[in-house]
């Protein structure tokens, strides 16, 4: 079994290359539920449906999120309160929020949940939210005013500047029923090419999983999510700059060196391998850009070699 | 002012032909909730929503409720996760349960988020909810299960055999801000063709509203949603049976005749007009089937005449 930990769209096109190189059912996703959030009412897991969609084939290709041929009647007559909508519902999307919301206020866990919308969608990898218990990624912008990070990421595109960023509630959150079990069973474990502050950040929160990993450390293989100094897409760059990391691949090297003993970086990247490597992080340089499902393919199946789990 | 008891399609259409009889800015209307429900997470305020829809001219002309030209696309999609989708929620219409829930989330009471709603559809009327407090019409049915009103209304096409009818929580529940007011300070009260117990019972139900009314009984004007023994739309005439009442304008005088001085009663039912004032009730004969809005602009001038309002 190959564990791999998860943010959004970056993770989501490593994952559907991944099970195209092993069968999916060997595949789990311990997935970011830092950037859930509440909107009017609705409990929206953004990074769990990014997975769930792109694994299903449903995502809308041209964004990564979404639903492909997605309507947005709702949010439109939304407008008519005046109530925000800058994040975008689209109305098929939506049923899975009410899906999701109904199912909470009957006292099912966000695991269970998850599992069941995966089911809906035919997907048979295991996708499983870091936690049951509610974490949210709190960013905290130089002006020293603090915001929700959909808030940061998608109202205010992420174009403002960061002095830092929390994880509420994660010192008291369980990892999810199946998270730390993974984590210890699998063959292998990848950190997705997500954004190691936000994303993978979250996940390393939890009770127990960065101790896992840090014990395994050497059948832990993270992809850059950084190329050539940035992030092919979101703030990664500009985040790990901002917190005074060096916004590179040695700047993500110090970021996981603690939980992952490889780190596979872009050709574009080659360069600086010797630096990561000075920085205790193994360098394995490959193409990481998943232009296309081949691609990303041939990234896992050059991330399972590396890991030995070939 | 005019205040009107309403319930929802019947209601409705009565309260758009009043607005064409008098200014719209002096028609009050204390809007039934007992049949509100949560679904999906989201609170649905079904009889609210279809006077707002109708007064708004927006509504669904061949229905009556919903709004014209609506989508399904997030019912259908819910479709794929099994959830119960026999209350079909239109994708605008998931706007306005989206907003309300919303509101109610940061706190807003009922009442505000009516008059809100109302004002996002440019609807001048003031739509009062009966009480900012949870009133839930549960019924039983004759095998003795209790089930909530939409259940019964919607899922069960209100096609079973109902042993009795009561509002949760209505003994505790509060008049929302301005309903007593209303009442007391109308030059006329009129309650709406709407179904005699579930509608017009759950507002009857709430403190104060049915002894101010049965305090000013002479200028309480009541129009009968009972037509040749047969309610025009829903299950008024099952219900006034199955509760041991007649279905009948006789059942429904007996019924209303503690808060309300005169029945208004199509002209099929001329012959019962003797039994109606037997029954201690004024009873005024006129035609009340309201095919189309000139026909309800004419019983609401022919209510007012009656009410000494005109």
């Amino acid at each position: 079994m190959i564990a791999v930990l998860a943010g959004g769209v970056g993770a989501a096109r490593f994952l559907a290359g991944l099970v195209r190189a092993v069968p999916p059912e060997q595949v789990t996703a311990i997935v970011n539920t830092g950037d859930d959030t509440v909107l009017h009412g609705l409990h929206v897991s953004p990074d769990l449906d990014t997975v769930t969609y792109t694994l299903a084939g449903a995502v809308n290709p041209g964004t990564g999120w979404g639903l492909e041929g997605e309507t947005f009647a709702a949010m439109d007559a939304l407008d008519r309160y005046g109530a925000p909508t800058w994040f975008r519902l689209g109305d098929r999307d939506l049923a899975t929020h009410l899906y999701r919301t109904g199912r909470m206020g009957s006292g099912a866990r966000l695991s269970e949940i998850a599992d069941e919308v995966a089911a809906a969608w035919s997907v048979p990898t295991r996708l499983i939210p870091m936690s049951d218990d509610p974490v949210r990624t709190r960013i905290e912008l130089a002006s020293g005013v603090e915001v929700e990070f959909q808030e940061y990421f998608v109202k205010m595109r992420h174009s403002v500047a960061v002095r830092s960023v929390r994880f509420d509630g994660a010192e008291s959150a369980a990892p999810a029923p199946g998270v730390l079990e993974a984590l210890s069973d699998a063959a292998l474990v990848v950190v997705a090419p997500s954004n190691p502050v936000v994303s993978i950040g979250p996940i390393l929160s939890i009770a127990g999983v960065s101790e896992i990993l840090a014990g395994r450390r050497e059948t832990v293989v993270a992809i850059s999510p950084i190329v050539a100094g940035a992030a092919l897409k979101g703030p990664a760059d500009r985040l790990l700059t901002e917190l005074g990391e060096e916004a590179s691949v040695v700047g993500v090297a110090r970021r996981l060196g603690p939980v992952a003993g490889t780190l596979v970086v872009d050709d574009a990247d080659r360069d600086l391998a010797p630096e990561v490597e000075a920085a205790g992080t193994r360098c394995v340089v490959c193409p990481t850009v998943m232009r296309d499902a081949t691609a990303a393919r041939d990234l896992a199946l050059e991330v399972l070699r590396v890991g030995g789990a070939a």
